[in-house]
């Protein structure tokens, strides 16, 4: 059947969905979900048809592409294209296998995150993936084979040197901007650490937004290759790289009910590590009630596997479990986190102890882990000395920033404070209230937008007292935020 | 916040969806895939939220309405709504206790089941709990409790009388017409038998549609009360009735993995049955390599559940195991197999022997089941003597039909014959073919379009000889069909 196309202007988030007229899909016997092939051209997609009475939306005669769809075909507005019915994806019947529990080779997983990487998979088809994962954990070696099918569809960066460190933060913690502290410290140390990072989805900044306070952080891999060639190290966003693209597909339908399925969390982190060629990987793990993982039981049985992963991955792991329980550092949103870690670097006296202590604890890990006795020490004259404030210095400008003294950043021209209601010692931190606040005064698009703490958990404070600054760019959503704020209590204090 | 309802003409297929501009959900740090409430003077439905970056598709300021919002609110463009981000619903927690292997409560399971026929789940979230049953099987216990959650959240239909007679089928044979005989038949007998049916998803005819084709078979509960009131009996489409709604939207995700959980086949299937309060149900589970269920082991083994959840539920419950590997009857498609159903009543000698053997055999099973010995012959006796065909005219009458001699029975104007390419015996027939080719000629919605059939398994036939005869009321549609026909094996012959 020959069909125009109709621009319809929404996205599915992924998914290639395309919507027919009720008369033409009884024609050719379609029916919702039914996958169609369109071809235009010498382009031909494989889409899930939807199927609407509404000749508004799509006339007979037409079918209405969404964004998705267009992008693939490249189709204009009326566009002629030939439908036939198609075959369903072959991964369909792995996924069925996984759910009644079979155990799935290497064929059929890559199949399924062929099908996953050129969205071939309705997010319902997805859905039910996640879910058979989720319940049938994957057996150490079906993870592995998923790692390296995440991993080798997307592209894999090469270096010549060895080690080629790395580190990664099984999220969740406001602040905790360790990453821009051990890259300068390890890169000014000598070792290659070519850090990809990622984007804020649900907190107040991601690595890479805070590194875009002070530099660019989007990059190819041949540009990332020569920043790093020339410094040893970068902060970039991963977003860019293609590296793991199955990866955000997954993670997506996760997000509705919070499940992390233990096997498609491995296979996440350790793919893009995979994906960039580290040799020696530390990853942190916060435990905290508002962080990822909850409990120490939880922690230790999450580090059994990443360290057993790694192995057979020909990969060295090393897992520390550290306090998630509040914000790590004092500000909490892009610039904010941005203006703590160089006050850190610099070493100026407002610089935030809580993240300090933590890095320098990180680095003698890595330090430990290529070797190196006496990390601990090493890392803090490499602070001190004013090295790893160089190297930043050269990251920064190899990724088109300059120099700029912290107090210069930009930060949100209106501003309000949160006072204490009473006097005490504060308990709790309500993380989830804190990184919501910061988000609705702007952050992280808004990259002056956020707040800024002056007190942690076991400080003293008396009724009246600040307790945070919240920083917005625009006054109305400085008043939204500042209606969140006192709305939901973030500091509990008795 | 306040917005704009801006209709978009796009049906979900279920589940309330609005899309909001990206610069209105950054205000209230709204992502894809949460929930907001809507308020619309003084109706509120929760939905999911979508975000969309085209100004053309939603302007800031104003919300995209799905169609099912749009009812749901009984919303005109333009109209104000007050928007807030709501919680999730309760049955997320539930559905992810069944994802980690949770025995269910009564409670979490109504609660399930209860945002499930309100559209309070995504296409997404509804997955993972089917998905959740299928892969961990719900107890028994669970299983009546699901049955007992999906009837009480619908209508049911009480009777003054006893027993109640029923009948179901567990799906996938073309033509089968049993339900038209059994019916009058069984009313003829003095029992009630208050039937309701479905229209065809995927074949060429449901019983609903067939009845369509003599009377019509949309009616409230009150008004088929008075129907069987009157005849004993009915043959009725049950999706006027608003019985077990909750049954489709979880049929609807468990169609592209083709995956049904056996609990909730069961459930669905006894939820329906306990709607219509019916006390002795006959279930006839027919294998074949294209029916449902594909072998006799998986049959007995729903046989053994179905007789189980019927004794919980305080039902009698008998499942016969048929033979289903080919079509019964000669007719496919609804006026074709309403001819057959009429001929076989009026003791047509045209009439399809292979339908009246189930039907007898089927009407012997349900006299046993009330205690009737010598079943066989009475329904013999009742076709015999004209008795279960006046009945049936009667019911036909009751729900506003027409007597009507079957050769009148309109069929399509275009017709084509398919013949045998060789001579020899039909070793085998695939439904799936069939049942397309008379899809794609118009049925179930051309009444009068689909095939009829001069051969079935074990038959001899030469070369050039008719196998069937194609009916459709348009010559696209047969073209189409067609082509299909001619590019498709339906009859395997050596």
């Amino acid at each position: 059947m020959n069909l125009k196309a109709k621009h319809i202007h929404i996205s599915s988030g992924g998914a290639l969905v395309a919507v027919l007229n009720s008369i033409d899909a009884a024609k050719m016997d379609i029916h919702t979900l039914d996958r169609i092939k369109l071809f235009r051209g010498r382009r031909v997609e494989t889409v899930t048809a939807n199927i609407t009475e509404s000749d508004a939306l799509v006339p007979e005669g037409h079918i209405g592409v969404f964004e998705e769809v267009s992008r693939a075909l490249k189709l204009r507005d009326g566009d002629r294209m030939t439908i036939i019915l198609a075959r369903k994806p072959l991964s369909l019947e792995f996924i069925r296998r996984k759910l009644d529990r079979q155990r799935l080779t290497k064929k059929e997983i890559d199949q399924i995150v062929w099908d996953i990487v050129h969205n071939k998979l309705s997010d319902v088809e997805l859905t039910y993936f996640v879910a058979a994962c989720y319940t049938n954990a994957l057996s150490m070696r079906e993870t592995v084979l998923l790692t390296k099918a995440i991993a080798s569809q997307g592209e894999i960066l090469r270096w010549k040197k060895k080690p080629i460190l790395d580190k990664h933060c099984i999220g969740g913690i406001p602040g905790n901007r360790t990453t821009m502290v051990l890259v300068p410290l390890m890169a000014a140390a000598g070792y290659t650490i070519p850090k990809t990072s990622s984007r804020s989805i649900t907190s107040a900044a991601g690595t890479a937004d805070t590194m875009e306070a002070l530099a660019c952080v989007t990059f190819s891999n041949e540009e990332m290759k020569k920043i790093v060639q020339t410094t040893n190290g970068c902060i970039i966003w991963g977003g860019a790289l293609n590296l793991a693209p199955a990866d955000d597909k997954i993670i997506r339908v996760e997000k509705p009910l919070e499940i992390d399925a233990e096997s498609q969390l491995l296979a996440s982190i350790m793919a893009k590590k995979f994906s960039v060629s580290s040799t020696h990987i530390l990853i942190d793990i916060p435990i905290g009630k508002d962080a990822k993982v909850k409990t120490s039981h939880e922690a230790r049985h999450l580090r059994k596997h990443f360290e057993a992963l790694g192995r057979m991955l020909g990969k060295r792991v090393k897992v520390i479990v550290t306090d998630g329980s509040q914000p790590i550092g004092n500000g909490v949103g892009p610039a904010l986190e941005a203006r703590d870690v160089l006050w850190l670097l610099r070493r100026d006296p407002r610089r935030p102890a809580d993240l300090e202590r933590k890095c320098l604890m990180m680095a003698a890990e890595m330090f430990r882990m290529v070797g190196v006795k006496n990390g601990m020490q090493r890392a803090r004259e490499l602070l001190d000395s004013g090295k790893a404030y160089r190297k930043m210095v050269e990251i920064i400008r190899a990724q088109f920033g300059h120099e700029i003294p912290p107090e210069d950043l930009r930060l949100g021209k209106f501003t309000a404070d949160v006072l204490a209601k009473k006097s005490g010692t504060v308990r709790d931190i309500d993380n989830v209230v804190i990184s919501r606040v910061a988000r609705i005064a702007g952050a992280p698009l808004n990259k002056g937008s956020g707040l800024y703490l002056y007190r942690h958990m076991g400080g003293k404070v008396k009724k009246g007292e600040k307790l945070f600054t919240i920083y917005s760019e625009s006054r109305e959503k400085m008043r939204y935020a500042l209606d969140v704020a006192r709305e939901q209590e973030s500091f509990y204090i008795w």
